[in-house]
């Protein structure tokens, strides 16, 4: 008997699950929907800040798979529909066509919730006003991108976080005059340590963006359109502003069904991807991950995570058997000249989850110190007292320093100790590096302070 | 009572050891002498070619520490001393002044032998003639870039390893038409698997150097100065000849003195980097270095492993205890626009070591595909059948590419699978790989051909 496989939110998460799904089980064993409320299914959300510059021209480019393409490998798109009701009991879904108007009910033998975050909205005056906008969508791309090129003027990005610097550098390298604004006393101050986050602040400020830190958005003035944010520092003259607040999973739907939600407030998940609810699988921005460090639930929304998450759901969808290792929160950014990661625990989340933490600290050169391209590079490496064992880094620093941080990442993820670190035989020749690699020199310093 | 510690050789090893051992006994504990024979300790072989090619201009720039800096750490370095003679029983050696051109004894209390590698040089005719060059010290790289640089030419680069290719590349970036000779079927033919190597061919020639693939040379033309290289398929005119034909072990005043050598020809050490003789340390070049991959003594020459075997010996002959935990034999280079590295051991090396080994390839791009500056990659990764066991890999591509290999030299060092390596948290964002970086795929490819 043919079973159906209902997904919800056609982008990373769902659509990875039904691909797996689809690859092990034949239509006809398995019928697959996905309904997505946008135009648009399983698109790169990260890419869109470079479609706004103008890196990339095509909008296109940043769809990894049409509907169409999912048409023929037998998965039945449905763009433009909203799930607006999960009924577990009777094993339906109420979806919206949104073009047409009109409500229909769809059965499920199986459901992947993979409803994704939506993007934290500041409750002030004017956050509706035209010119106000967020980058989450490719539709929000596309408008951006649009305004970007018709004209130049002054945006103000509202938020220190990945979203927001790489919305503010788009618009920077358009031609206009962007300001960013931040309650936080640094940026990207929620995976940096607070003296890295400054590292970038300088580089935004070397080439001409105005970074405002430690201030708070009281309103957004305008008529119809906006013309100003005001701060409670300054108001800021602003023909466009773009929200970077972050964002929240989207459990609505799931949390009315009596889907079980978490501690995190996303939707708990076991390392299947199986939801508390039978039948019922998630993954993605809306769901849990393990922390490897803490091996507790956390929800970081990174694509990374959405797409390895959704292919377990769709393997175990699929019959086979996988298991979602956990997550360390690794992630990357390049703003303006200077390039940031981060994985594992900061210093201070290493303290707050009780952890005896020290932070091992090194600044060089991403090359030999006499190769023309040397830049600086500083990485920190979180270690724990006593065992060495590894629990964070954070690499901040110019061209080819931040992809390092996938050396820590695999090394927490097999528990290697700092000591063990110090020694590894990493590829050394002018230039990629020193002799020693700053992780070894950043290790070593770590695993002095851990062991002393 | 003050020990003595003789130092033979003043490059990585023996310096790293020198300084590593002052730093933890004060001068009236032990004193240190270290002989070198050339002008130069201390130095950094692998940027000569970039001084070469003029992207570092001074000399001295590829010099961590001078004698006089040494000096003040209460190292006494003695450049151009050769140590000609090592009397185990009476605990001295023989050092001749080359200046002065007289023999002199030294006592030791203990005694480290680092004397590096020797070039190998074919044995035909004509490889005494001026202009043929090999490019090892610092005053090699000297006269190479002086000859570069005062007049434009050809050259003939014998050899299609790292050293040869790295020369190759500096003198078609002086304006040099440059011909590289080897016997090998591919270039880097004993870090690559064949077919990579043809994609550092295709870029070498891509810029119109010209590489001859499966020659011999069989004599080297000319009165007093070299005019031509004769080999099997064709004469080759040459205004300068660099050798590049890879070294082997200085190992004649060891041998010579009793030290027992090992398998491989080189230094035989324990892993604190004792020789088989009472108070005698080896490191660096001339010695051998544990395999962790197969566990059999390895003699690889490397920068990166003579600093580190340097730094074990001097913290043990320091009085603290240090265990070097052997190689991976990582390496890395940028020829052209193309970046190489390889860690651990090829498919043809596993089998030949009795590995029942798999290889998984993939092939993608260095950032999203869509952003500006995607290059292609390739990624070779080789595991054991069955347990899916990590022992080797190999990357070709584009800006970006090789430095990945150190996430392979991390995972090999804690015996990591590659169904492990598939799912490790590593960081994306557009400018840096693919939401699922090639490392993943790559891995994932291995895993399905190691499990199968």
């Amino acid at each position: 008997m043919t079973e159906r496989l209902v997904v919800i939110g056609g982008d990373a998460a769902g659509m990875s699950a039904a691909s797996q799904a689809r690859r092990r089980r034949p239509v006809d064993d398995l019928e697959i929907i996905a309904f997505e409320r946008s135009n648009w299914v399983s698109y790169s959300a990260c890419g869109e800040p470079y479609h706004v510059a103008g890196y990339v021209e095509r909008l296109e480019s940043l769809v990894a798979r049409t509907p169409q393409q999912f048409g023929a490998m037998d998965i039945d798109v449905r763009t433009r529909h909203e799930v607006t009701e999960v009924d577990l009991a009777r094993r339906v879904v109420v979806a919206r066509d949104l073009e047409e108007g009109r409500n229909f009910f769809t059965g499920f033998d199986q459901l992947m919730i993979a409803t994704g975050a939506k993007p934290l909205r500041p409750g002030i005056a004017g956050v509706d006003l035209d010119g106000v906008h967020e980058l989450r969508t490719l539709d929000d791309a596309s408008q951006l991108r649009q305004i970007a090129d018709s004209r130049k003027g002054n945006v103000v990005v509202v938020g220190g976080g990945y979203i927001g610097l790489e919305a503010a550098e788009a618009f920077h390298i358009q031609g206009w005059n962007v300001t960013v604004v931040t309650s936080g006393r640094r940026v990207l101050d929620r995976t940096l340590h607070s003296d890295l986050g400054q590292k970038v602040v300088d580089a935004m400020r070397r080439v001409g963006i105005d970074v405002v830190l430690g201030t708070r958005v009281e309103c957004i003035n305008g008529t119809d359109q906006v013309e100003s944010v005001g701060c409670t520092d300054a108001t800021y003259r602003a023909d466009v502003v773009v929200l970077g607040l972050g964002s929240e999973p989207e459990v609505e739907l799931a949390r009315a069904a009596g889907i079980a939600v978490g501690p995190t407030g996303a939707i708990a998940v076991d390392d299947h991807q199986r939801t508390g609810s039978s039948g019922v699988w998630s993954a993605g921005d809306c769901a849990e991950a393990m922390h490897r460090v803490t091996g507790k639930p956390v929800n970081i929304h990174l694509g990374t995570i959405a797409n390895k998450a959704g292919r377990v759901a769709g393997i175990n969808l699929g019959g086979d058997d996988a298991v979602f290792p956990g997550v360390l929160g690794t992630a990357i950014t390049k703003i303006c000249d200077t390039e940031v990661s981060s994985t594992g625990l900061r210093l201070i989340e290493a303290q707050a989850e009780g952890f005896d933490a020290v932070e091992g600290r090194a600044t060089g050169t991403t090359t030999a110190g006499y190769y023309p391209t040397a830049s600086e590079i500083t990485i920190s490496t979180v270690a724990e007292r006593r065992t060495g064992r590894i629990i964070g880094a954070e690499i901040v620093g110019g061209s080819g320093a931040a992809k390092r941080i996938d050396v820590f990442a695999t090394a927490i993820w097999s528990n290697m100790t700092v000591q063990d670190l110090a020694w590894v035989d990493l590829a050394y020749a002018p230039p990629f590096s020193g002799v020693w690699d700053l992780i070894h020199i950043s290790a070593r310093n770590a695993a002095r302070l851990a062991l002393r």
